[in-house]
């Protein structure tokens, strides 16, 4: 395989992560450390937008400072977005070509979830197409742990970690003032998979431990079975704790709550959610007959950096770094993934995923991670999800007594390519 | 002042904090290392409840490995309650004292807000009428920081940093993805004292930092004023975020969005609040025009031991130390309390007040630690909590990546006296 030469763009997509940054941290720091093969290492603002408005900075311009922070920093340093390309309208790829020509950019590095792994296979079919020499290597990352081709996804392990954490933390709160019955509920991420509630479930080391219940969108609500489910917890504990995945669907299907209004979809037409605490709310006081309150750490848990996982911090960083080593052996169209090779002890190697078979996949929580009564976690889940919450990862506090997380400058490189139309 | 040899009991009261276990433990083990003078050291199953339904354990018995750890727990270890005493009705504070009587109980040391300082502060007067040699301490907590007589309250210091880490990093997930524009509201705790909402404005280290806004429910709140506030922020930034007190009132004191359901009030009459966050995200969608989403940490921030403040943890045991030092020197009917004697570097030693000014006392958020438009905090507000917030009070983590809290066995004490109808 002969050498390539050239520029490398690194760009983050969708939701950001406490361990987004971590990835591009690896790429970057790896990219910046091999200077026979590689130019500039450009970051793109605000993922594949940045590269259609030809948004580019020089990453190793900012400074060796501020990318050690990076590896550190949560949400997504470089900016990213939720622009989707429009899959029979082939401008876009041809515009990102354009602009990879014009800053000769041999390298392409894509950090997000399946729409992202899809854009960045279209621009390498594109790209072999038109004879133009590029390597395209996308890295896993999102919360929702429900990409295809891994056996989890950076990003997860710190959601997991701090949502576990602050349900056992507000389970003590709840239990500390068990002098009459009352019902807390938790509302986690999760558009479509019930990953991150599941994980909520790890809280519980013991039956009277929260949560009680743990409630995922893969496994049909069933308001009725909900009211009996609490009613038994109440009698056995006098009090009673819910995780709830955000995704929560009806066995028809339906969404438990969609907000109907002109803000009810997203940029991909996915409907927005939140209001599934609100339901269960509601159905807890009219028909289990006790107080409820939730709690909803929202966009808080995605990017709680400051209780991260220090195996999910550093499988982050070791995605980007071995994105760059394998695009160096000549690899292309291809998503780094985690394969796990052991679980006692817990050890974990890359592989390689086509970015189409990442694309069109998903990967819902599995049956067997819930119980029968589709209540609660089992000890699978608890065996697949521990090892990936291990292990701390302490963040820079300032003065203030704060974390201090880096912000990059972005000086835009000079534009060498005629505006382009965005949808 | 001859030395006054009898058990000690120890109780906490009203809403967990991250740091009421360290002040309990500070009484505990200051207690214990001084055998001459203290019998055993009681512990009372959810506060003053625990007293009147007789049920007292030892807290010498869960050992010394349960005791250190119950410091770097959440939440109220030995047992919190809401009960409220009636003050026209003495037979719950002759009750209190007939338990006391009935196990040799000459040391009260109780945890808790303005309510329990008054529960404490009757039982010492009732004490002394009747002739019983009592020695009644008060030790502050509460998260809302609004007790009259001290500096702040333990258990703020914690809820602060949580809360104002929180903001910063859901800030940075905004900001990551502000290709559109956008709002995020975060719902701060803090019924009628705006401290909390205003520390999660120490998050803005910069104008372009997230809480762009923070409102709290000393100012009484106008839509039209709030609008406007959000229209130049997005003007300017694009992006918006907003911390809002979950007891946000009008001009007329009405607060913002309460329930009016069977579950409207809790034991005290105080009206639940909540929904704050759903009325300002429906005004922003409404009248401002961009998309809005909300967090509502919840029960999460006050017991969100996992990155609580050192200086918090440090001064919660000392007050609790010191209440026990107090009563050693014959001190009774008064309330520990923190001065602040330096704020570069910060110094603070404790007090004392009498129970009576704290039970009707309040401290509202000084109007100068909000901005003229009473939109964002100012310097004030910094200098005051920024000292409160440092230092960082790792907890235990166990095998499986989590923290590992205390939970006491609680072995109650064989009753001495005839049951007791509480209310």
């Amino acid at each position: 395989m002969a050498k390539l030469k050239g520029d490398v763009l690194v760009a983050q997509s969708g939701g950001p992560t406490a361990v987004i940054n971590a990835s591009a941290c690896g790429v970057a720091q790896t990219c910046l450390r091999n200077k026979a093969t590689f130019g500039r290492v450009l970051g793109a603002t605000n993922g594949v937008l940045g590269v259609l408005h030809e948004e580019l900075f020089d990453l190793g311009r900012e400074g060796k400072a501020a990318l050690d922070l990076m590896r550190r920093s949560p949400a997504a340093a470089v900016g990213s977005c939720r622009y989707k390309l429009d899959p029979q309208d082939p401008r876009d790829y041809e515009r990102i070509l354009e602009v990879f020509r014009a800053h000769g950019v041999r390298y392409f590095f894509y950090i997000g979830g399946n729409d992202s792994m899809d854009t960045a296979d279209k621009v390498d079919k594109l790209a072999r197409e038109s004879g133009y020499e590029l390597r395209v290597v996308g890295v896993p990352k999102t919360v929702d742990n429900d990409l295809a081709c891994t056996d989890h996804c950076p990003g997860f392990g710190s959601v997991a970690k701090y949502l576990a954490a602050s349900v056992m933390e507000a389970g003590r709160d709840t239990e500390a003032l068990y002098t009459y019955d009352t019902c807390t509920i938790v509302e986690s991420m999760g558009r479509n998979a019930g990953w991150i509630a599941a994980a909520g479930g790890l809280a519980a080391r013991s039956p009277q431990d929260a949560p009680h219940l743990v409630y995922v969108p893969e496994i049909p609500f069933d308001p009725d079975r909900f009211v009996q489910d609490c009613k038994a917890v109440l009698d056995r504990h006098r009090r009673l704790f819910i995780v709830a995945s955000e995704g929560l669907k009806t066995a028809r299907g339906e969404y438990l709550s969609a907000d109907k209004g002109a803000f009810g979809t997203d940029a991909f037409g996915h409907a927005q959610l939140g209001g599934v605490a609100e339901v269960l709310k509601a159905l807890v006081e009219e028909r289990v007959g006790v107080k409820a309150r939730f709690n909803k750490p929202g966009t808080c848990q995605r990017s709680a950096m400051h209780f991260a996982s220090r195996t999910d911090v550093d499988e982050a960083y070791l995605c980007g770094q071995d994105a760059v080593r394998r695009a160096l052996e000549g690899v292309t169209g291809k998503m780094v993934s985690l394969v796990r090779k052991s679980n006692r002890p817990y050890r974990c190697e890359t592989g390689l995923a086509d970015l189409a078979d990442v694309a069109n996949g998903e990967r819902p929580l599995p049956r067997s991670f819930m119980n029968k009564a589709g209540n609660h976690i089992t000890k699978r889940m608890r065996d697949y999800a521990i090892p990936l919450i291990r292990g701390e990862a302490p963040v820079d506090i300032g003065r203030d007594g704060l974390p201090v997380y880096v912000r990059f400058k972005r000086r835009h490189l000079r534009k060498r390519c005629r505006p382009h139309q965005v949808r």
